[in-house]
Formats: C-alpha cells, structure tokens, sequence
C-alpha cells in the first residue's frame, strides 16, 4: 500500500543525523524520531559548561537541518520501546509508529556504574541540559565562596572532575582557564590561588584512547594551568562534603564533576537483543541487529566492530559513517560489511593547546590546537553556527575573556541566588 | 571609622546599573546586589522569547560590566527587607548589610492584579526565565500539533496575547513573523493559515502612551501581518482551555501571554514606605524617599514626578537619568530638583516597521525601524553584544531566518518532549 518504504531513526545524534541526511532525496520516507528539536556537537559541550559558547551555538534546530528535505520528517518524542514482530516504535504519547527499516541510533548516557551516592551529588557533561547546570553551578558557586567563611571558601573554590579521558581533560582545562581569566580581575574578594582544580583518574595516564605520549603531554600541559593531576586515582565515595579515594584519601569539594563513563540509552537496553558486556547491541558486519531483520544498530548503542574484532569506541566518528554506510545499504548502494576508517582523535587543553593523532602521526601545542580549530568549525552543523563560534573563539583569543557567564534558568522561579545551591 | 561612605544599591537594572557606573572611581564604596548576576536589556526581552537572539546576548554579566571599578563592588542575593532605623539591608541568606546612602532600585514585576487564575495559566514577558519558558511553550506547542488531532490543533496553534502596550505589540509582530517565516518551511505538518495571534487590548487603542496616530498604525501593521487585534476587549476569565472575554467572546488556546501590567517588586512595598495608588515609593523632587534620609528610590519602583506633578512612566529612560542624578546627589555635584528629559518612545512591530516619537515629531515604517536599531544597539550593554545582535539582525534580515529555535533546558531532566506541556 505504501508506496515507499519507511525508515524511522531514533536518535538524532551523529549517527541518525548522517543517516538521515544521506536518505535525503531517496526514494523512501524518513521519520528521525529524538526527545530533543535538536541536533547537539556534543564535542564542543565542555565551552558551553565554561562559559564560552552559549548553548544554541552548538544546538542546530532540526527541523532547520531538515527544512528542504521533503522526505524526513521529524517527531519530538521520547521512544519507549519496540515491537520488533509488529515492526513498530513505541513512544511515550503511547503512539505505535509503523516501520519498514529501524535504525537504532539512540547514543549513551552518563554512566555512574549503578553508584547512586556518585549519581545523586555529582554533574554530568553530556548533554546541554547537564551543561548549563553545571555552568550555573560553578558560577553560583563562586558567589557563594565570595561571602563564605575561609573554612568553606577552601571546599567552595574546590572542583573536582573525575575521568580522565577527553571530556574531563577539556573541561579540566577550560575551567582553569576560565579561573585564571575570570577571576583576578572580577572576583576581587577571591585569591585566585585559592581555586584548586583536581582531575581524577582511576588509570595510570590521561587520555587513555590516545598513544601513551599525548597523555603524558596532556598531564603536563594541565599541569602548567595548575591542574592537580591525580593518575591511578580510584573514587570510593562521592558525599555532601566531598570525594573519598580508595586508600583514603580525602578531597573536601562544593562541585564534583562525572566524566569517567559513559553507557548505552536506555533503548538500547531492550531484553529482546544481544548485548554485548558494556550493553551495546550486538551486530553483524553489515550493522544489522543479530535476529531482527530490517533493524539496524549505529553509534555509542551498537557493538560495531574492526576488522580485527574490537569493538569500535564510543565517539562520534564511527557513528557519523555508520549512518552514511546504512543509509546506503537502505538504499541498496552498498552490499559489502561496514569498514570503519580511523581519521584520528583530537582534545584541547586549553589556549594553544591541544593533541591529536592521525594514523601514525600525532602532533601537539599549536599544531594540535589549529587542527582542531578547523575540524570543529568544519563539522558544526549550520553555517551561522560557524561563523558566531568562529567569532567567540577569535574573541576569546584576543580577549582573553569567557563571555557567556550569566546564570540563567529557563524556570524564573530559579535563577535567582536563592537556586545557587547544588542541583538535586 | 570607614574611610569613605557606602552606597547600597538594590537592583542592577536600567536605574541601578547607571548609578553604580556614574558612581565609580568617586570617594564612596558601592555595593550593588541584585538577584541576578547579569544586566538584563529588557527592551529586547521579546526577541528572546521569539527564537531570535540568545539569552546571553540580552544579558550582560555585573562583575564583567564592573571590572576596572575598583570602588565597586557586587554582591548576588535576594533583599527580604530594610531596617531604616539601624541602616541595614536584610538579605535573604541571613546577612545584614549597612549602608550610608541606599538606592532603592527593585525595578517591577509582572502584575496580574491579583487574579491567580490569570497568574498561574498565562506566561509573562519580563524577564529572563519568563521569556525563556515562553520560547520553549511556543516551540513545544508547535511540536504538539504537528502529532495532534485536527480540533486540538486549531487550539494549539491559537496564542493570546494580553495587553497592547509595546511589549505586547512587539511580541505579536515577532510571533506573526516567527511563524510566517518558519512554519512553511518547517512544519509541513501544520497549515500556516491556521495559526491564529490575537492582540487583546482593554482600551480603545494600542500603545496607549504613544499619540494615537502611531497606535492606529501599530494596528494596521499587525493586522497586515495576520494578528486579530482586538481593542476594548476585557479578559473575564484564563482557564486551561482558554480565555473568557467580557460580553462572553471565548478564545480557545493552549498560550495565554499576559503583558497587561507591571507592579513595583516586592521590596518596594515596605510599610515603612509612603506609596502612590499603584505601589510607588513616594519621592521628593530630588528622588529621596521622604521621611528617610539617606534613601532614595528611581526607576519603576519610584514615583517620581514630572513638572506637572504626573509620575513618570515605567521604562527605562526616567530610570537611567534617575540613577545617574542620584549617584550626582550623593556625590554632591548636583544640588536642584531632579528633571526628567524626555527623548522620545520606540516600538517596532516587525520587519522594517516601527513606531517612534521624538518631542514634537513622530516617525512610523523604515525610518522609525532604523532608528529603533541605532539606538538599540547603542543602549546594549557591552560592545561584544553589540557585535552579536548586529550580527543576529542582519542575518534576520538577509535570511528571513528565526536562529535560536531549541527547546532547552537547564535541568537534564526537562526540556525533552515529556516537557512540552504548559509550564506550571
């Protein structure tokens, strides 16, 4: 009866926006269902949480994306689970959508390893929502230090981030640099030498995804903006005072920040499919989901795997060509398995500063940074996007200013100083 | 004992903002405490709230405007109260500030005159949050009537906007853009022609503190673009379906914005204090609060009189020369009355349209829009701001585009679709 096939993407991240946009203009209908009217660069969300970019900046509306595609369509909505006989989705309005190809593109989330003492008290990074709080967290909290008792000014200019792969390396040096920026020439009743900034690693170097020589840069570099750079670090318990390490030792702090882990959307969970050890779905070499035909399985969610039978990591390159590679085997322009090819990483450390690896180079300082440069405004979605990010950065360069520092809640009746207190 | 005498100043709007800065570098300490720690540029509020600027580009950070003023000095908090005898300033978290000279300059607050089922249906239009939880219910609602069945989307896609001072024709001239511009492209789901805006107006005109020529021309720009204006018409009553008309008239809606009144914030209402009718600090010609030396009151909260013994309205001008004047008084570089000079209105109803009046001259269409965007721009506070919004504004007008169309939130458990309905 239909006359083209449907494929519905649940996700809007990396993976189901490429998908979606490789389907533009092909014979079939796309419904890209996300609980969010965004697509989020997830990879610049660390600025928005340190006052650098504001959130719209790296939020590109998607029915904007999407404005001259006439065969995708969107749907604001929360999927609650799947019906993979009846071949439906099931979204929280209780609406049943009908689907011909199901792409699983639903990402990952914080994950506080089942630790709720971690995830009760400790702010995430990894999506806008959890970015502006702790953005408004670290502001109200400087406010709060700027009348408190010395014994508390110590604990309230205290911040810990534990996780040292790449989110908690950036955001460890983009909150010492907002610290040095900021606070000398704002915050006159602070000592800026008061703030102390510890990075926690459980492992025995930053960075681990990265070859052993960029850790080791990244830990210097941090270093030098005095980050308190703590390796073989293992959290035993997060409470309302602070951090406690295995081994004892103690760390009092206002603000502890969770980087060190991510896990499967909840979606992805379903009990009807194989998982691999970390929750991600078990797939074929073409990216179909082992026993549903018809569905598939990209990004952060999926247990895509190498040649050489790892399991690709959970960024968002692999996702970004894993949405192209299924949109194309929808298609039937592709009849080969998914080969996924490496391009490289890269992280910032700060001003100047950043590492990355292509292939059987890496490079660091300057370099790093002006790569960086140009592959992030090269990927953000949206030209205008471009051009504002491009100009923060410019002034932010020549400045030497953080300029999105106002604590701002979309409730009104938070906000005010009366909300600066840690978010439960 | 104190080397030099403080200056309390309650509020860092219009009126607070321009005295701090006129009183930095003078041989007196201010203290500015306000409940938020940004300046917010209220004129360009309902732009926020129609998906074209970002919030951080209406709100200028305090202890950013002030950092090379040594003398002043911030301070984020709620006033719960002043104690005029002992000299102090009661803030909410316990604190008593003294002062030498206080500025009383609180500003005002949505004023639903006491009707709690206006107060807890519809959405105001005067601060940050607000204007934030009005973008995120307009956008929302759109998203709900693109799944809806057909009578439920006539009601979504019908918003009421009380009052026809310039706030509330300002904002239906953006929101008639709004969907003018992005639903035809973005919403092939919905019919444009069934959006519906309707412009209530008590009294027989709009903008009724504008001469009458320029109201009637607000009303046929708006009507050009769609809006149902309607004058004389009194609200009777909000419920959750819609609002009540006197004389029976129903409007069935799921947006109700309610711009219809401001009253003076809380801290204005000291029993302490003489009033005016409506809550006004009563003020001597030279704006100090009678029977309380030392106090003085300005901007909206105040009821400063003109020659003529008619209070001065509630915007912004009065309340910047008020501020200014005050930090002269204190600083003993004045010694007459306080005059205001009145340089003219503005309000613009769209692309290219605007009214404004001068002294004698009044200015309407291109010529009233270009002036509004000079002075626009030249009140923004902070030249980066000023580089942004230009930036924002051209690309409005080349693009026809609305750019800052996400529905976010600050707490990660909001702002997904299960937080589309009508904000509580």
């Amino acid at each position: 009866m239909r006359a083209v096939p449907r494929v519905v993407i649940v996700g809007a991240g990396f993976g189901g926006l490429q998908c979606a946009r490789a389907l533009r203009d092909e014979p079939v209908e796309v419904l890209l269902i996300d609980r969010h009217n965004y697509h989020l660069f997830t990879p610049l969300l660390y600025q928005v949480a340190s006052c650098l970019l504001s959130p719209s900046e790296i939020a590109a509306p998607l029915r904007k994306v999407f404005r001259r595609a006439r065969n995708v369509h969107f749907r604001l909505a929360d999927v609650v689970g799947v019906d993979f006989a009846a071949r439906t989705v099931q979204l929280s309005d209780g609406e049943a959508v009908h689907y011909d190809h199901l792409v699983l593109a639903a990402g990952s989330t914080t994950n506080y390893f089942g630790n709720d003492a971690i995830a009760s008290r400790a702010l995430g990074l990894k999506d806008l929502g959890e970015a502006l709080q702790l953005r408004n967290h670290v502001l109200a909290t400087l406010e709060r230090a700027t009348v408190a008792a010395s014994i508390d000014v110590e604990q309230l200019l205290t911040f810990c981030i534990i996780g040292g792969g790449p989110t908690g390396v950036e955001y460890a040096g983009a909150l010492a640099e907002l610290a040095r920026l900021v606070l000398p020439y704002e915050y006159p009743e602070l000592r800026p030498s008061a703030v102390r900034i510890v990075l926690l690693e459980g492992g025995d170097r930053l960075l681990p995804t990265f070859r052993a020589r960029l850790g080791e840069y990244a830990r210097r570099e941090l270093a030098h903006l005095g980050v308190d750079v703590r390796l073989g670090a293992l959290v035993d318990t997060v409470d309302d005072d602070g951090v406690t390490l295995r081994g004892g030792d103690r760390i009092e702090t206002a603000t502890v920040v969770w980087t060190a882990g991510v896990r499967p959307s909840d979606i992805t969970a379903s009990a009807e499919l194989e998982h691999d050890r970390r929750g991600r779905v078990e797939v074929d070499e073409c990216l179909r989901v082992v026993g549903h035909p018809g569905v598939y399985a990209i990004g952060d969610g999926a247990a895509a795997r190498d040649r050489d039978g790892t399991t690709l990591p959970m960024v968002s390159p692999p996702a970004m060509q894993a949405g192209r590679y299924v949109a194309a085997q929808i298609t039937g322009r592709v009849r080969g398995p998914f080969r996924y090819r490496d391009k490289g990483t890269l992280a910032t450390i700060g001003r100047r500063s950043a590492v990355g690896e292509v292939g059987p180079f890496s490079f660091t300082g300057l370099t790093g940074w002006l790569v960086w440069l140009v592959v992030h405004i090269y990927y953000l979605i949206g030209f205008e996007n471009r051009l504002v990010v491009m100009f923060r950065w410019a002034w932010y360069y020549v400045r030497y200013d953080r300029p999105v520092r106002s604590l701002i809640a979309a409730d009104p009746h938070r906000g005010s100083a009366a909300a600066g207190d840690r978010p439960v």
